[in-house]
């Protein structure tokens, strides 16, 4: 039973917090049984399992949790990275919130077969928050890291107006649904490359635009259509 | 220039970040020249605005940030509300998490002319959290509070499988979508009285449910597209 905070496993957990850490290590952490049933499930083995009470005081567990109080149980599993593929997947560009990346993680796992392609400047999807909001997505479907040159097939960027709508095209498998950030959406050159720009019909006078994640969840679920498995 | 952290307009901001608060005073915070743009924008007139250098010494105004350091204004308001209508809106019944409640507030705000109505055990849309997810559509279409049974029109209860496609019903026009909680979905006595069950349809093998705000979003935006506006 780990009694003291200067136990070497907790400060392991500790260091992960930071993203240069996880990186280097190449490790993640997840809290909570949800978490960690779901990457067991999907074969992950862990490198560290910490159950409070049981291999640690559970103050000490609570005291290395990055999402709060109550945490029962920790592990830590290697990182796994998926290659871009599959006949629908998507690409982020500057998707700097975890729990945007998080949360299209999961709605790809849902609506597509292929991964979420991580471009430049986007967040860490092995952050607690991006883990947390991926539901255990992150591991049952890791995320690929590629270039925009390096997706194949039809590449639909998404823009907040002035494109035709998305329920209007009919873009040929494999396809890939671009999305850029929040504030700035894709940049203009790699609009320029996508093989067609659409946009979500908005009312108007309404919200601008929507938030990331849920465009994505939008685009997803009308090309999962589009391409034929719903 | 206030300098003192007992000063008493600080102190009402402080006492805000406590939903009994500002249930009681029918108060909300805007923090940040976008929101409290927004909220001014939608014809809110600040009942406190505070700006940093100017009004308030900046540290003292971060100590009263809810979301975090650099504030550089932060604004009281009387809080609105909307009564249910519009040809399409959302009901949420259950939704504990502000950061989704917020976010169905701006999908609704770009995809519906109804307002979000809040029934039992929503998380309070007023908060620093929600306010802040829904990028200041709060203000430009502040949310309702109803029953169930206060609804009128056709209501479109969302399930996680086993029922027809979203994409596949015919609904009349005013259409409400009804959303549940996140672990549970909706109860079994409302989603008995809904009109019309629908599932969003998911890839077999892959998350077995999406995040209660992409529902959301994807069921708006079919719903908005079949109710005929888009």
């Amino acid at each position: 039973m780990i009694t003291s905070k200067d136990n070497p496993q907790l400060k392991t957990i500790r260091r992960l917090h930071d993203k240069r850490h996880r990186e280097r290590e190449g490790l993640v952490v997840a809290e909570g049984e949800d978490l960690v049933d779901a990457a067991r499930g999907a074969g992950f083995e862990p490198e560290l399992l910490l159950v409070a009470g049981q291999d640690v005081e559970p103050a000490l567990l609570d005291s290395v949790s990055a999402l709060g109080s109550g945490t029962r149980v920790i592990a830590v599993f290697r990182q796994r990275w998926s290659e871009p593929g599959g006949e629908l997947s998507a690409y982020l560009h500057g998707v700097g919130d975890p729990g945007n990346v998080g949360a299209i993680v999961r709605s790809a796992h849902a609506l597509a077969d292929g991964p979420v392609v991580l471009g430049p400047d986007c967040a860490d999807p092995w952050s607690p928050r991006a883990v947390r909001a991926s539901m255990g997505s992150v591991f049952a479907r890791p995320p690929a890291r590629a270039a925009f040159d390096e997706l194949a097939g039809t590449t639909v960027g998404l823009v907040p107006r002035d494109a035709p709508s998305l329920a209007d095209v009919e873009p040929t498998a494999p396809v890939v649904a671009c999305l850029g950030s929040e504030r700035a959406g894709l940049p203009d050159d790699v609009l320029a490359r996508c093989s067609v720009r659409v946009s979500i019909p908005l009312r108007p006078g309404g919200a601008e635009s929507l938030n990331v994640a849920m465009a994505a969840a939008v685009a997803l679920y009308e090309l999962n259509r589009i391409v034929g498995h719903a």
